[in-house]
């Protein structure tokens, strides 16, 4: 069913590395300041669900193109307003924002996508900016071929651009890249435009409690537990 | 003097690897077959010399654009055109033009890069397409953090809009950025954008008889004689 693959574009946050650990925590050693009314769990959660919507507004054209961290740093705004925290300072929304440029990987990621990469073509295909994925893949040894990100199509998952992009710098016929996700939006849009598709389960994305997202029996080629199980899946 | 930099843009055909040596190689092993007759020493010559006109072209829109591997496939006829060369079938062209992405690095570049990778950003910044770039990094086992090809921008060095664009990727002030290359069209338009600048020495690019480029006294902010030697230089 996969035969033929021969580049595996993956998302990133999420999938390969936590948002939700890395933003409590670097929230959590804020609070050490005077920032101790603010639950950095509910904070996190209420960031990261702005963020479909605001890219969205980017996708229709509402919003003028603005790479991930200007984004991200105007959603901080409204997430911190929403719980009525307002004693950040500007460089600690900054720094907080940065922090998305820093986050660990998933205890499988590095390992699984070394193995991967031993026979494919391995890149990221991410909402990401340049700067942040560079940061994040620097910092913690994240061992790719290629760093693609939406800001090299000025525009946002899922708008078809981004994977005709990716397909046109590869120079592969859809049918062997194979998008690698935790997300079914991201999943669905590539397989619409021809690519395989590989299901990562992330069951703790959204912390301990939160839902995982299942996809339909069936709708992609692969469902992976991990990068380590979709290596062996794909013999890596 | 170069105090500040947090990130290098490397040229690669000609600074990082050795597209005369990997043409004549591939040329005489295709000689073997029924092309004994092709000075591929002067055909490799030949062929570069068309790509400065050509991407001239496309810069100023007197041509659509190509990435370089469309581009060189056309340069490939007039080439052989030229040396009267017209056995070649489109299936050994096609193998030829290819070569561009599976050139071997200088003996210090694989080891320079790696030095100067631990205490920064190290990516390219080519005329080759992401797909030769990739290709030929992947083979070598070449160390970017980050591939940045022309092809993200749709025109060729010297257009200003490469320098620009990767400034904007990198999200550093071009002062934090030094332009490495062995040519010095690059570097001074580089410089022109405020980048810093290493001229790196490749005596051979040109083969055993050919000119090195020379740059003028104080030009550029390094002089180096091959990647080692900038490591040294920048104390990486």
């Amino acid at each position: 069913m996969v035969a033929g693959v021969k580049a595996l574009t993956c998302d990133v946050f999420g999938t390969v590395v936590d948002w939700r650990g890395g933003i409590v925590r670097a929230g959590n050693s804020l609070r050490q300041g005077a920032l101790s009314s603010i639950d950095w769990e509910r904070l996190a959660d209420a960031w990261r669900q702005r963020y479909q919507p605001a890219m969205a507004r980017v996708t229709r054209g509402e919003l003028p193109w603005l790479p991930f961290d200007a984004l991200q740093r105007l959603m901080l705004d409204e997430a911190l307003a929403e719980q009525g925290a307002t004693e950040l300072t500007e460089s600690e929304k900054a720094e907080l924002t940065d922090v998305w440029a820093q986050l660990d990987p998933w205890p499988d990621s590095v390992s699984g996508l070394t193995r991967l990469r031993r026979q494919l073509i391995v890149c990221t295909l991410s909402n990401g900016s340049v700067r942040q994925l560079v940061g994040l893949s620097k910092r913690a040894a994240i061992p790719w071929d290629l760093i693609l990100s939406v800001e090299m199509f000025r525009t946002y998952k899922p708008d078809p651009r981004v994977y005709r992009g990716a397909v046109e710098f590869l120079q592969c016929p859809p049918e062997e890249v194979m998008m690698v996700a935790a997300h079914v939006y991201d999943l669905r849009a590539a397989r619409d435009h021809g690519f395989r598709t590989a299901f990562v389960a992330r069951p703790l994305e959204w912390g301990p409690h939160g839902e995982a997202e299942r996809p339909e029996p069936g709708e992609f080629d692969v469902l992976a537990t991990d990068l380590e199980d979709l290596a062996n899946q794909l013999q890596a």
